[in-house]
């Protein structure tokens, strides 16, 4: 009997070029599609809910796939997990991709189109100095940031808006790129800084641009003055610059 | 006119063959010697410390070159972590090495002959679960671990002894395999434990048997009163197993 199994997926993104499948590159679902592949002896395709970027990580990826699965679906998540760490080469490895949780849902469900929003976190390091072993997880910004210069400008990027100030210039043309940004909040825990952003969706690379131009707004690079204007623009040459990839995490799909 | 110069560095083992140079792997003595030889013109040559394996880390490995340097030795580490961050891809990109200090040495100086012992950090995580982004940098133990036993065990293989029973199988023969360790200590916060520990020297795979057999004496494995015959049987297959390169830091060489 066909089912329909939800995954939620955790992955450290560093040595993968994003989650979609590519023809000639490790990707996250590639390598998810092979060993679930390998582990229920059939063809498995993921849909996913967010094409996350070569070097962006997740605590809560969302993806389903239609199967008739034999093993039982509260035993799913340790069996993938077993041959996820099987397919690592050394007895000591661990797979920097990991299943928190399956889950069986109706047929007609899909991971993506039926996701009511998203929440992202981008991780900062501020300061002089950044430890060499967490270059790959979090943004190293070593002039000081004015905070509250930021927290001030979030509050104008929260709302709802034509987002296209925010998007990567050349994106492919979309219906609409009105997006609804619920909350934008700023956590400092000595010299990190922990952006936290829920919306109903999100424009190619729109996290990584808002979560930039907060940072020349920190720098004073961008007066916080002109942030409404800039937000209003449609004009991504007046937004800040992208921030990098390995700071962003997808860390909830809300259904 | 040549400057003997010794560096102290920092990196993360993770992508690395190892720190020594070898033919068509990327190593880290291979890297810092072709960027170093960039960066001045002319071949360089490094000596270092400690032949760390792939996967191992570290604070403070030592090498050394002779060479007619121009720059200054104050600007040196400076000018190296340029070119280092200039070798990688992309504009945010951290550089896995980097030198920590430049220092000027008499010409008849050796980084590895000269020195009279080194300290190694091993780091675990003891506890039910392990943060995906954390596994090539901490050796993960669920099993609950005595710390007790461990620190009592090792008392036993503080001072000096023959570690030929802690030293790689198959390992090529030495013209002495006794060392002295002058201090083990284990340290315990939460779910992670660290283990220090300063000796003249190491023998292949050394620290890594050590912490293999305290983690067996933890999880009661091997009795605690076995552990004085075991150090003195020179006998690789009475001590525990070899923990993971991931977990091991060389922290410090002592001159």
């Amino acid at each position: 009997m066909k089912r329909n199994i939800l995954l939620t997926i955790a992955y450290d993104g560093t040595d993968f070029h994003g989650w979609q499948r590519q023809q000639s590159q490790k990707t996250v679902q590639g390598h998810l599609e092979s060993v679930l592949g390998s582990l229920m002896g059939r063809e498995i395709s993921l849909k996913g809910t967010s094409r996350t970027d070569a070097g962006v990580h997740a605590y809560g990826q969302r993806a389903s796939f239609t199967a008739d699965v034999g093993i039982p679906v509260e035993k799913l998540a340790l069996a993938a997990n077993n041959a996820l760490a099987a397919r690592e080469k050394g007895s000591f490895a661990i797979s920097p991709v990991r299943i928190i949780k399956a889950e069986e849902k109706p047929l007609d469900f899909h991971a993506r189109f039926d996701s009511k929003g998203k929440k992202y976190i981008y991780k900062i390091r501020n300061g002089d100095d950044i430890d060499i072993f967490e270059r790959n997880y979090v943004y190293h910004v070593a002039k000081p940031l004015d905070i509250e210069l930021m927290r001030r400008a979030a509050e104008e990027i929260v709302g709802t808006h034509d987002f296209k100030a925010f998007e990567a210039s050349g994106s492919t043309e979309r219906e609409s790129t009105v997006r609804t940004v619920y909350s934008l909040e700023i956590e400092k825990t000595g010299h990190d800084i922990a952006i936290h952003v829920k919306g109903d969706g999100f424009l190619y690379n729109m996290v990584r641009i808002i979560t930039g131009t907060l940072v020349d707004v920190g720098l004073e690079k961008i007066p916080l003055s002109s942030i409404g204007d800039i937000v209003r623009s449609r004009d991504r040459s007046k937004t800040g610059h992208t921030a990098p990839p390995y700071g962003l995490y997808l860390a909830e799909v809300y259904y």
